[in-house]
C-alpha cells in the first residue's frame, strides 16, 4: 500500500514507474511517468485509443499489489470500445480510469502513441544484386593425426578450393562458435562473409536464406525494410516515431538538448539505439507464427490457471518465412540526417549546429554492431551513410543513390520534406545540395488542429467562394461531408496532406489574401475571434457536431503564418539554387518523403511551393531515403557510389546568400507573385489574383 | 554486529567477502573468502611475508564496523616482522590474528601472493623499429563557410598532403572524442595509425612518445614488457602468478575444469582479463610518482582528518616519465601456449585435448581491446600470436620470433620448459617441434619440498658420497651451510634449479641408482622411512634445526619418480626428433624460461635432460618468450613471420610414434645409458656408472 494521497503506478512493457497522487486518471500519470499512451481525442472518451489492460496480483519485484478495484469505477462511454471479453480481462480507458491506489499497468501495443505513424511502405526498385555479405556453404576434411591442422585453417583451405576466397578474417565472437558449430554441422557449414574480407558468421550444414535490414533514421519516424538477402525480398516494413522526439523536435532542438545537458548525447543516442533493437524484434517477431486465444469446442476462450487466456500459434497464410531471430540478420545499413546520424553514434553534433556547420565526419562508416548496441548478429557490421554538409545528411544521400541525378541529363530538382527541407538540383554535370528550414508545419504538425494522416484527419477540402462554406473529406472516409451527416465524418484534425488544400482553398476564395492575412472584409459566420484568445483570428473548417472531438476544427491566423513561413522556406531554396545554376526552369521535380507522397501536386504548384514545372514532370518517388538504404544492403557497389555522391554534391549554405531575406519575405506571398504560374490560372479568380 | 559465533570479513583492494567463525586466523579466512595472502613459512610466523592492515571505521557500504579490537592479541614474533610505526597504522601477521569480530583487511601489494614470482627481466635484442602502431602529427585548416568540409575529412587531407597517407579508417570510439580534440589542440593534432589503416587515437597538439605493451601468457606465470614504441625502450617489467592457477596446475587441468565446469570457460578468461588489467595498471602505476608519508618539521607524521596518514608525492630519482595511464598504451602484443591463448580469447579449448588435438585457429588475431575487455586505449588492438599447434603455441612461436632457428645453418634444438617443454629442431632447411608432458617438477613443483626460486629455496647442493653428509647453499644467502650456523639457513625447500643438482648428487653419492630407486645398502641416517608413511622412502636434504618451517626438508621416492618423468619425456621428446630429421648430434641447444637461466647446464647434461652437445654450445637464451612477444610489438614485419613460422613449422605427435612407450622408459633412467655422455665421467665415479 502506498503513501495516503499517492500510489505508485508501473507501467509494461517498458517498465517505466513512478509516483503520483491519487485520483489523477491514468494517461495524466502516464505524462508524467513518461510514457505514450495514443490519446487522439484529447482525453474526451470518444476515440478509444487509450486502452489498458490493469494487472491483477502481488508484484513482489516491483513491491506493489495490483488490482482492478485501485482504479475507479467503469464508465459508460468505456462500453463503447472496450468488448464485454476485454473489460473481463481488465481492459480500460487510460483517460476515463482514475487511479485510486498502486497499479500495474499494461500498455498494448496499438495503444502506445508513436506506434501506428504512417506506414513507409517499400516500393518496387530494380537493385543489382550484389550484398556486402555473401554465403558459402562448404565441406571440410576432419583433422587427424597425419594433418591436425586447426578448425578455422581447414575451413578456409575449404573456401579457397571450392570458391577462391583467400586469407579471410574472422570475427572473434564467431571464432568462439565455431568449433562446436563445424562439428554439429558434421563438417559442413555454411559462412557468411562481409565485403569478401571476413568471416562473420557460421552456421552448421547448408544455409540459403539470409536476412538484412535497412534503416532510415528521420527526425519524427524511423522506419526499417526487413529483407531476404538472397531473393531480395521486403519481408516487413514496420516504423515508429522516433524515441528522441521527446528531446525536442526537430534537429536543433535535439542538438540544443545536448548541449545543455550533461549526458543528454548518450541519452539520445541510447534512446534510439533501444528504439532500434525493439524495431529489429518487432520484425522478426513478424515472421513467428500469430498467437490467438484458443477455443474449447463450444467456442469458449479456454483460460488457463493464471485466470487469462491460453494463447496457442495461429501461422497466417500465406507468409511462411522461418522463425527468424535479431541473431539471424547478418547486415544493418542506416540513413538518416547529419543530426541523427551524429547523435546515434554519440558524435558530438554541437559542431553541426554552429557557423559553418562542419559534420564530424562524412565518409560512411563500418561500424560493429555490437560497438553500437544493436542486436543482430553480434560479428555484424552497421553500413553507416555517409554524410554530404551538416544540415544535408546520410538521408539525402540515400535520396540521391536511389535517384541517381549524376547519371541523368536532365535538370532535376529533389525535394526531400522531412521536418527540414533538403534540396538538389543539377544533373550529370554538376549538383548542389541546400537544406531549408521548412519546419513541420508541412507534416502538419504545431498547427492548432494538425495531426497525422490518420483516420479522421481532413485530407482534401472545398471553400465556396461566394457563401465559404467548407466541404471536406477525412481520412477512412470516402464521402465528402456535403453527402454525408455530420455526426459520421468523425473529423478530428488537418492532416498534411491536407493543409496545402487548405491553404489554397482559403487563398482562393478570398478568405485570407496574398499576404496570407485573413481578409477583414469577409463576413462568414466562420470567420471568427478564438473564444480564448479574442486577438487570435481564426476560420472554421469542421463544426463541432461533425467531429469526433467535440469542438470546432479551425486554422488560426497563426497556422496560416506557419504554412506560409514553411513554404516560403522551401520556395527560397530553389530559387537561390537554380540562380546559382544560373537556370529559370527545371526538367523534374521529384519529391521524396510521406508529404511527397500524399500531397496534391496542382495545388503545391499554385501556392508557390516550389518553382513552376510541367505538372506530368512533377512526380513523388516515396521514401526514397529508405530505398536508399535498402539498396546499399543489397549492392555493395552503391555504398561506393554513395561516398561519391557526399563527397561531390557541393553544398551550398543559403542563409549567407546575399538578399536571401529579401528573397525569403517575398515567397512568403501566396502565390509568389514574381513569378509566372499558368496554372494558377483557372483556378484563382482574376480579381483575387490581381488584388494587391 | 554479527551473529554468535560468526564475523564478517571483507577483504581489501579485492572486495572480497565473507562469513566466518571466530577465532580462525586471518590467513584461513583467506583460504576460504579465495584471497591470496602470501604464506611462505606455512603459518609459522617466521617469514613475515603475510602482513595486513586492520581498517578501522563503520562501512556502510559492507554493512560492518571494523576495529583493532576485533582481532586477537598482538604477539611477541609480530614484532620481528612489523616495525612500530606499521603497528600503530594496524598491521598484523594474518597468521597471529585470530578474528574475534567483523573485519575490513586491507591486503598490501606486498603480502598478495602470486606477485613476487620470478621477475621476467627484459633481455636486450636487437629489433627493427618498424611498430604496427605509427604517430603522425599535423596542422588542420579550420573549416568555413567556403570550405564547411567535416573535420575528420580535414584531418585527412592534412596526413595525406604531410604523409602521404590514404584512404584511412577511423575506428568510432576514437571519433568521438575527436571533434573535441581537435578543437582543443587548436587543429593541430597527433594521430596514432594501426597498420597504415586505421587510426586509434588522436591526441591534441604534439605527441612525440607513445606506449605498448608485450605479453607473454604462462600457464603459471604472466609477464608484461612495458615499451616505449618511440624509443624501443623497456619501461618496466611487471609480472604475476596466472589467476587461472586456482582451477588447475597445468594445461590438461584447465581444459578439464572447461569441460566439466559449465561457465568454466567464461570464469578462467574473465579471471585472466582482470588479471591482465592489474598488471597493466601496475605497469602504468610505476610511472607515477611514488607516495610517502607526509612528516612535520619534528618528522612526526602528519595525520588527515580520517586519523590516517597523509600521503605527499616523492617522485623517485632518475626514472622520469610521464604520468602514465592504462588508456595511454596504444599497442599491445600477447603470446602464449594454444590452451593459455584459447582460454584467454574464450574459443573452446575441448579439442585441443581430445586426439587429434587441433586448435580452433592457427593464424594471429587482431581483436579490439575492449572486445576482449582489456583496458588500454579502447580503439587499440591486442595483436594475439599465432599458434603452431594443440600443444606448440604461440609462446613457441614468439620463442622462434627470437631466436629464428629457420635463417641458421646449423642445426638448433630449441627447449622451452614451462609447464609443458615444447621442443623445435632444425635449421633453414626444415623445422619440427613436438611437446612433451614433463610435468611441473622440474620447476619445483609437485615435489614435497618444492618451492619457488624465492629466499630460503636450496638452489645448489653436495652430497659426500662416503658419509653421505650434504651441504647447500639458499638463495639470498652466499655462505653454504658448511659455513654457516645451521638456524642461519632458514631454508624452506628445493627449487627449480636445485632439482637437478639433487638428483645428480644422490646418483652420484649412490644413494639413489640409476633406476630411481633409493639404494637398499646405504647406512646414511638421512634415508628412512617417512614418518607420517612408512611406505614412502625419503632421503632428508636439511634438518629441522636448519630450516624456518621447524620440520626436516627432504626429498621422496615419489619426488625422484617425478623427476625422472620429466627428464625422461624431454630426452625422448628430443632423440624422437632428431631420429625424425635423421641426426644423432645437434650443433647448439638452447633453453627458453626461467628454467633455462637458472639451472646447471653441466648436471642437466650428466643427469640425460637432453642430448649430449658440447657445453659452450648449450646457452640460455632466457624469457625468449616474452622477447617474441616485444619483437612484433616493435616490428609489424615480423607478424607477418610469425604467420610463416607457425605454418611451416612441421608438429610432430610423438606420443603416436612407434616404440615412443620404450624409448620413454629407457629414458628415465639416470643418466641414460644408451648414449655417451663424456662429460659424466669426471663427475660420476666409475663403480656408479657401471652398475647394473
Amino acid at each position: 500500500m502506498s503513501r495516503n494521497g499517492t500510489a505508485k503506478v508501473i507501467f509494461q512493457p517498458s517498465g517505466r514507474r513512478g509516483e503520483v497522487e491519487k485520483g489523477i486518471n491514468i494517461i495524466e500519470a502516464s505524462r508524467r511517468i513518461g510514457v505514450d499512451i495514443e490519446t487522439l481525442c484529447g482525453e474526451k472518451k470518444v476515440c478509444g485509443k487509450c486502452k489498458v489492460r490493469i494487472e491483477e496480483g502481488s508484484f513482489e519485484k516491483f513491491g506493489i499489489v495490483s488490482s482492478r478495484d485501485h482504479v475507479g469505477p467503469w464508465q459508460e462511454e468505456e462500453g463503447n470500445f472496450i468488448t464485454p471479453d476485454q473489460k473481463e480481462a481488465g481492459y480500460r480507458l487510460a483517460c476515463a480510469a482514475e487511479i485510486m491506489d498502486d497499479l500495474l499497468v499494461f500498455v498494448p501495443e496499438e495503444s502506445r502513441a508513436g506506434k501506428q505513424v504512417v506506414s513507409k511502405a517499400a516500393r518496387d526498385i530494380e537493385i543489382n544484386r550484389n550484398p556486402a555479405v555473401k554465403i558459402y556453404t562448404v565441406t571440410i576434411i576432419p583433422p587427424s593425426f597425419k594433418d591436425p591442422l586447426g578448425d578455422f585453417e581447414r575451413m578456409m583451405q575449404a573456401l579457397e578450393k571450392e570458391y577462391g576466397l583467400k586469407g579471410l578474417n574472422i570475427d572473434l565472437f564467431t571464432l568462439r562458435d565455431f568449433p562446436n558449430i563445424v562439428r554439429k554441422g558434421e563438417w559442413t557449414v555454411t559462412a557468411a562473409v562481409w565485403m569478401d574480407k571476413e568471416i562473420i558468421k557460421v552456421w552448421p550444414g547448408e544455409v540459403e536464406d539470409y536476412y538484412g535490414i535497412a534503416i532510415d533514421v528521420g527526425t519524427t519516424t524511423v522506419a526499417a525494410y526487413f529483407c531476404n538477402m538472397r531473393t531480395m525480398e521486403v519481408i516487413d516494413t514496420v516504423s515508429m516515431m522516433n524515441p528522441q522526439c521527446k528531446y525536442g523536435e526537430d534537429v536543433m532542438a535535439r542538438i540544443t538538448y545536448h548541449m545543455q545537458n550533461p549526458g543528454g548525447l548518450e541519452r539520445m543516442s541510447n534512446d534510439l539505439i533501444e528504439g532500434l533493437n525493439e524495431l529489429i524484434k518487432q520484425a522478426c517477431d513478424g515472421t513467428h507464427p500469430a498467437k490467438k486465444k484458443k477455443k474449447d469446442e463450444t467456442g469458449k476462450v479456454v483460460k488457463g490457471e493464471d485466470g487469462q487466456p491460453v494463447m496457442v500459434e495461429a501461422p497466417e497464410e500465406g507468409k511462411v518465412y522461418p522463425r527468424l531471430e535479431p541473431s539471424d540478420i547478418v547486415d544493418l545499413t542506416l540513413g538518416g540526417n547529419t543530426a541523427m546520424h551524429h547523435i546515434l553514434l554519440k558524435l558530438d553534433p554541437r559542431y553541426v549546429g554552429l557557423a559553418p556547420f562542419p559534420p564530424v565526419i562524412h565518409r560512411s562508416l563500418d561500424i560493429r554492431a555490437r560497438d553500437l548496441g544493436i542486436n543482430i548478429n553480434k560479428s555484424s557490421n552497421v553500413f553507416v551513410m555517409p554524410n554530404e554538409a551538416g544540415f544535408v545528411g546520410a538521408d539525402n544521400v540515400c535520396v540521391l543513390v536511389t535517384e541517381r541525378p549524376h547519371t541523368s541529363d536532365e535538370l532535376q530538382l529533389i525535394i526531400d520534406i522531412g521536418t527540414n527541407g533538403e534540396l538538389v538540383l543539377g544533373n550529370r554535370d554538376k549538383l548542389i545540395s541546400s537544406s531549408c528550414a521548412t519546419g513541420p508545419a508541412l507534416e502538419g504538425a504545431q498547427l492548432a488542429f494538425g495531426m497525422r494522416a490518420a483516420p479522421g484527419a481532413i485530407e482534401r477540402i472545398k471553400i465556396d467562394p461566394k457563401t465559404h462554406d467548407v466541404d471536406y473529406k477525412v481520412i477512412g472516409r470516402e464521402a465528402w461531408l456535403k453527402y454525408s451527416k455530420p455526426e459520421d465524418m468523425k473529423t478530428k484534425g488537418i492532416c498534411g496532406s491536407g493543409i496545402l488544400d487548405v491553404l489554397a482553398e482559403l487563398y482562393r476564395s478570398g478568405v485570407v489574401t496574398k499576404s496570407g492575412r485573413f481578409s477583414k472584409t469577409q463576413k462568414s459566420n466562420r470567420f471568427r475571434n478564438n473564444p480564448d484568445n479574442p486577438r487570435q483570428k481564426e476560420f472554421v473548417i469542421a463544426w463541432a457536431n461533425e467531429t469526433s472531438i467535440g469542438k470546432d476544427v479551425v486554422i488560426t491566423q497563426k497556422d496560416v503564418r506557419q504554412i506560409q513561413l514553411a513554404k516560403g522556406a522551401l520556395y527560397t531554396g530553389c530559387k537561390l539554387m537554380m540562380r546559382r545554376m544560373g537556370i529559370d526552369k527545371v526538367d523534374t521535380i521529384k519529391i521524396a518523403g510521406a508529404f511527397g507522397t500524399h500531397v496534391a501536386k496542382d495545388k503545391a504548384l499554385i501556392m508557390g511551393l516550389f518553382p513552376d514545372c510541367d505538372l506530368e514532370n512533377v512526380m513523388s518517388v516515396g521514401n526514397a531515403a529508405g530505398d536508399g538504404a535498402r539498396i546499399v544492403l543489397l549492392d555493395r557497389n552503391m555504398r561506393d557510389e554513395a561516398n561519391w555522391i557526399a563527397r561531390n554534391v557541393e553544398y551550398i549554405e543559403l542563409t549567407v546568400e546575399k538578399d536571401f531575406e529579401q528573397q525569403f519575405m517575398e515567397s512568403m506571398q501566396i502565390p509568389h507573385m514574381k513569378d509566372e504560374f499558368p496554372h494558377l490560372k483557372g483556378y484563382v479568380p482574376e480579381e483575387i489574383l490581381h488584388q494587391k
